[in-house]
């Protein structure tokens, strides 16, 4: 197969989508962010309290997914019809990452591969931004798409242990 | 140190930056997306004509560092003075790595980290969507900050060595 | 009845639509601006001439409507198939206040309460920023919901005299 | 003193601030949303957890701010150097109104009435998005400018009691 | 027919369109841009490498189209489904026009003529930012609608020969 | 002199502005927007009552010149200091034409030329919208940079008469 982006001119265009069916169509992308003990205590004591690191950065992830359309060129607008995402904490050898689950879904002519990605990606950055006066070494990433389900390309799951932190 | 962004009752705010002098400031974040051989062919083959995926992704990213401040809720506004994306393939073992670094420049009171991880993970989120319909698979980053010049808070310049592919 | 936004960890969410019915849905909010009489005075015979300031925050309230979604971090993007807003004058002892009707109208899986909310606001904060050489000291509001009908939480109406000049 | 935003035309414009002074500007604005007692309560004991309307309110409120010059049409883009919310709750008569105080504060040519004004309407926006499902009967404002200073159109002060909450 | 915009008011509104039936819509509209010999040299010659002045211009254009409701007070939002930019170079007496043509399909309840121009003016725009550093005498367009298929208002084919170049 | 926009890889960036002075910049531009009687005379009618197309035409022009950054991908971000948009009104030969000049001024390092350019286009584009129901063949532009000034690369000022209308 090969690219759909560009056009007879050889210049990249919006892909004409107007056939496609519209089908509900639900993707999930994981992030993360690696982070110091401090950085990791900080989150976690102030998460018990009112103000929480992941508060802002799960807004700010669920936000984004609304604006993907404006930041990826080639995307097409489509309305998403649900957004969730999820923390968890993983910890090896004094390190710790928070762990980053984004599920978008839409009923539409297009995928939300992009959205799931990108809502994961901000939450990432938000949670950088919010952490930086303490430590500027911190990690995102790998950011990846999990599951895909919907659509004629057919089903897409991916196989577990993409690092050598099994996440 | 403590965190930065939340006021007195515990919820987030955007921290007062009006006695931060105005300065030059530069930042470098990198970022990069890892693909199989069949789309690295594709892109690489694609880049001699007219159209080419690093030209749209890089569009993207440069477009993104200006909006940083509206994805990322506590992030100040700022104006950004000059923005450039370079590209750089690695291979590793059957596997490409299109590696980016995106550079920011700014005269202003708040630094320009997030406007750089910002451009960088656009850039890469953009050579995903370019690609997807030929691989789901690909992964993007680790993405993280390379150097930090300019401001109070000092300098910063990661060590090299940042994966087992040396990027 | 339980909050509608919020995940299994207890944080914030877009909650899922994606199975709600498309059906055509109608709502009017109320907003308003109180002003003295010099302000009065000026906006009323400017109108009468061709700059206006109620063509101004007009045509502010219909566009903000079209931002709803970006600007309030858990509602779901719709499009917009209609937007009126119409204007009152009421005065009372001397004062007098600009009465704004917004009505916004769609067909899709949710309700337009915030778009018409957001309309009505951002027509009364234009006013508001219109006219503040003259006085800072003009109130915005009661703001809020005069109907909505469509989709299965069932209909809404105020009832009459919210405030004590009846409107 | 006449209107500011109408060229020789009599119609809208921008008004030229080029000559003005850049001076640190701060204002800030009060808004409020009442509820009733079910949905107190509710907001409340969420608020104990991680989830809560107030920290999406918030950051909402913050966000808006940002956004101010691209709602209001005649409204100056500048940068703002800080933002603060600040929530109290009022009781009366089994009635309870959530009060919203929004600060935003500048370096610049022009002030920051607009951007506390719309700080605190989208936050009160949002926390009606987020109860609506429990209460459609929510009553937002009066909003209103509370404090302003900076800048040679002098300070401004409310007195205090604009209602009969005393809010 | 009088104009669509005017409410009972005499003031603007975004005329309902819930009524309207949901079909294939396809508008093109072309722009222009006019250069010196220097320029045309400078943006053929960079064509045949990796950067190229079009693939700026045509990705900007593709990307305001998606900005079009944001732009223009009265227009609907709407889904794009397709957008694609063709680029053609004119010679006449020492003088050289690059010629623009954007179509843009959508499925829905509106047409996408303003869609179509937006994309050719934004095109066209971004043509002149790139090349002004030698010449900022180019003359952008006419500007205007080519063809128009899809809504009950029919369709609409422009006759050839506009202008003295015959484009 | 070469473009100023590509990299040494060839592809675009955001040149460095960093060192340039900030000076008081002003840029004129003009568009048009040619018409046939009867839209005309509905204009012209129309002005004089409450709702006018030109009153939305230029609100719509002046909130673009703030978006242009955010429109033309290597663009830097500005403070716009005034905008302020003049219409005139040409007939010939039964034909009429709205004759469009935007004025924006800046105090900044960058020049405002596209943001002149971004407003009469966007002015024009308006004006289309808002009377495309009566006649889809209206005709936008010519558009140009009438005048700049400040700025090291020194003024500019265009000959007068451009086409045949002698606008």
């Amino acid at each position: 197969m090969g690219f759909t982006h560009f056009n007879e001119q050889g210049r990249a265009n919006m892909v004409d989508i107007s056939e496609k069916a519209e089908t509900t169509r639900v993707a999930t992308a994981a992030s993360s962010i690696e982070v110091n003990k401090e950085t990791y205590d900080k989150i976690t004591s102030q998460e018990i309290g009112k103000g929480d690191v992941l508060a802002v950065s799960q807004i700010a992830g669920i936000m984004a997914a609304k604006k993907t359309s404006d930041l990826i060129p080639m995307c097409h607008p489509l309305f998403i019809k649900g957004v969730n995402i999820e923390f968890n904490w993983a910890e090896k050898e004094g390190k710790y990452r928070l762990l980053i689950e984004a599920t978008v879904k839409t009923k539409g002519s297009t995928g939300v591969e992009m959205e799931a990605l990108t809502a994961a990606s901000v939450c990432a950055l938000t949670a950088y931004d919010m952490c930086k006066a303490i430590d500027k070494g911190m990690i995102i990433g790998p950011t990846y798409l999990l599951t895909k389900t919907g659509g004629k390309s057919g089903d897409f799951t991916r196989e577990q242990g993409l690092t050598d932190w099994g996440v």
